[in-house]
């Protein structure tokens, strides 16, 4: 079965081609900075890669330039569109409609659209890159795999604000929670792993960060809530904050509510902090002795902290940490900071092992350390796969 | 020295008469239902106690009434307003400006009105009662005690949101804390108390709730933050919540955002998961099987237990929890939901120690807890008393 896995977001697509079930990935790459002057596309096979630097105006003629490097004469990997079985779609916000993986009809498609208001940056382009793909992969069946299935395991106690009772009964207003295959991905990782896996805690740390408490392999608690905006520290987003300032901002300090929800989204987080957007640069100028770096890595990994010390208090418990996605896997930075001055929780930390870079699953802590900490690669195209292809075998 | 001490609410006066150094309470009382048909007022000396049912249309004719009473012929224990040397405020928001107990003059007053916006709930009726104090009491000094004072030690790791940084240089947004008299006095009651106290966590529950992490003494983390209005799940406040709440319930439901203040503010916490505001009412509900009131109850120290976890991370280490306030010093309920499973803190709870109703200082912990748990009635109003002596003897 061939599956493409398309991941679409507000102006890139990201795409791999993968055979199953070997879970063979035939290609991938992903297009990125779609609408602007010059957009670039890459395109990796085992043996070619091409990168271009040609304009793409929107999802439909990106999708189309995908289509046709799979076709392509010399590094192609397909004849036609009618060799792909499936289409995998990343779907961010489910909402209270989808817990599991579906195959996407009018209805659903529908669904996606009535919650773009709870994930307004990620739900459009979702579906855009739905119609798009249904288009151009005419033979396939699309699929949607939600973000925010793996969540739908976290209690009443845990996903229920403390606000009148209609507004979860009438208008669904919860956790959600986010990153569910990512968090799903590592942690079945983790428990293949350890022998001791009940309670652990997976820290998925990218453009958005998030950390969810894993009980007997189900998701029971998560930082981001209703929509993927609070909790931790993220590159543009502030995580959590005490929602008064929403009202001050408005009410005494001028802003518009909308500006005050694009400041929170867009202009803080890390960015706000320091002025850098990437983390390695804020990293570099941190090493460097700029004090507002520093300070914004101490808030970052202090927060972490302060979550794994909440999920740690509701399981009762703590048998490893796992660090995930593109800072989690590759800044050793923060995962010093934040296992430091933790041995109360039994995390004892390898320097060596914690400087070492690399692409596979690996144990960070030292031999004596009571709770392990590891690095997993996250990989959600796989996962999604995976689901994909469960669900239309089962 | 004859101090009286004033906690102004919005519709109530609570206050002491207290001769010091002795500590001596002379006598104290309060007045509820301010501006209803029908108030409440008590007064209570060594010897005597009153309790009248008469409108008091507002806080100057309410605290007119509390001089007479004072200099009553029969049970009064003053003979004239000349002889209170001081008025003690409490005042909840003391913003940037105040990280001390001060004397009143126009300025401070002045102050605590341009922090109005930011504890609407309590700065009006705070200032109000400094005023009318003024005019009955016309020969004392007038001193007011921050409720914010005691948390100015909050490192900038813990006090500053991840927004861009102007928002702190410039309009001073921050983490505040609150209840500071509160969880000054019973942490210092529990380090005079314990062998070793290194690495406490206040719990104060009353009508607003909040926790404060104290290191070697002194505040380092607590769950308000800029109002409060945040952090745990109050009586008639949500405590923590995704901000997206606020644009969504705006920009999808169509409420003004001033209606979605006072939803957070005061229809929702206990209230709005339970309908009622009453916490005896709610624990007879839940002891009856009301569903609801059992969930919110859970709910409650869930977020207590995640809290306690936090403060444990960042200090990496946890000497005693101290339960105080109202629902803290006598809801034997909610402190057993909170130490129920959490012996990987060390907590064990003493369920006989626990059903224990004193007015005194206790531990509820078996003898083998490793982290003890206490109970503390706190006294605000001798706190405010110890300040205002402190103030005006140096």
């Amino acid at each position: 079965m061939k599956i493409v896995i398309i991941n679409s977001g507000s102006s890139s697509i990201k795409y791999q081609l993968i055979e199953m079930p070997s879970r063979d990935v035939i290609c991938s790459g992903m297009i990125d900075r779609i609408g602007l002057d010059i957009s670039n596309i890459t395109y990796k096979t085992n043996t070619d890669s091409l990168e271009e630097n040609i304009p793409i105006p929107n999802h439909k003629i990106g999708l189309e330039r995908i289509a046709q490097l799979l076709m392509d004469d010399s590094i192609g990997v397909i004849k036609s569109t009618q060799e792909i079985d499936v289409v995998g779609h990343r779907v961010v916000h489910g909402g209270a409609s989808f817990s599991n993986t579906v195959v996407i009809d009018s209805a659903v498609k529908e669904k996606i659209r009535q919650l773009f208001a709870l994930a307004p940056l990620h739900n459009p382009a979702n579906l855009e890159g739905i119609n798009v793909a249904s288009a151009i992969f005419k033979e396939a069946q699309q699929v949607a795999v939600f973000d925010t299935a793996f969540h739908q395991t976290i209690p009443v106690i845990a996903h229920k604000y403390a606000i009148p009772n209609k507004f979860l009964t009438e208008n669904k207003i919860r956790v959600y929670g986010f990153h569910g295959t990512s968090h799903k991905y590592v942690s079945e990782r983790a428990i293949e792993y350890l022998d001791k896996s009940n309670k652990i805690i997976t820290i998925h740390l990218g453009n958005g960060c998030s950390m969810t408490a894993i009980k007997d392999g189900e998701s029971i608690d998560h930082s981001l809530g209703f929509a993927p905006s609070n909790g931790l520290i993220m590159g543009t987003r502030s995580g959590d904050i005490d929602p008064s300032l929403v009202f001050y901002m408005v009410n005494m300090l001028g802003y518009s509510l909308d500006a005050v929800n694009n400041l929170l989204l867009k202009e803080s987080g890390m960015l706000g902090l320091t002025g850098f957007s990437d983390l390695r640069d804020i990293e570099s100028q941190a090493e460097q002795g700029n004090a507002a770096c520093q300070l914004a890595l101490a808030m970052n990994a202090y927060r972490i902290k302060k979550f794994i010390g909440s999920y740690t208090a509701v399981m009762n418990g703590l048998d490893a940490i796992i660090f995930t996605a593109g800072i989690g896997e590759n800044s050793s930075y923060i995962r010093k900071l934040v296992c430091t001055d933790m041995d109360y929780f039994g995390l004892e930390l390898d320097d060596v092992k914690n400087q070492i870079r690399s692409k596979e699953m690996r144990e960070i802590n030292t031999p004596n350390s009571k709770t392990k900490i590891m690095v997993i690669p996250t990989n959600e195209e796989i996962e999604i796969a995976n689901q994909v292809y469960d669900l239309l075998l089962n």
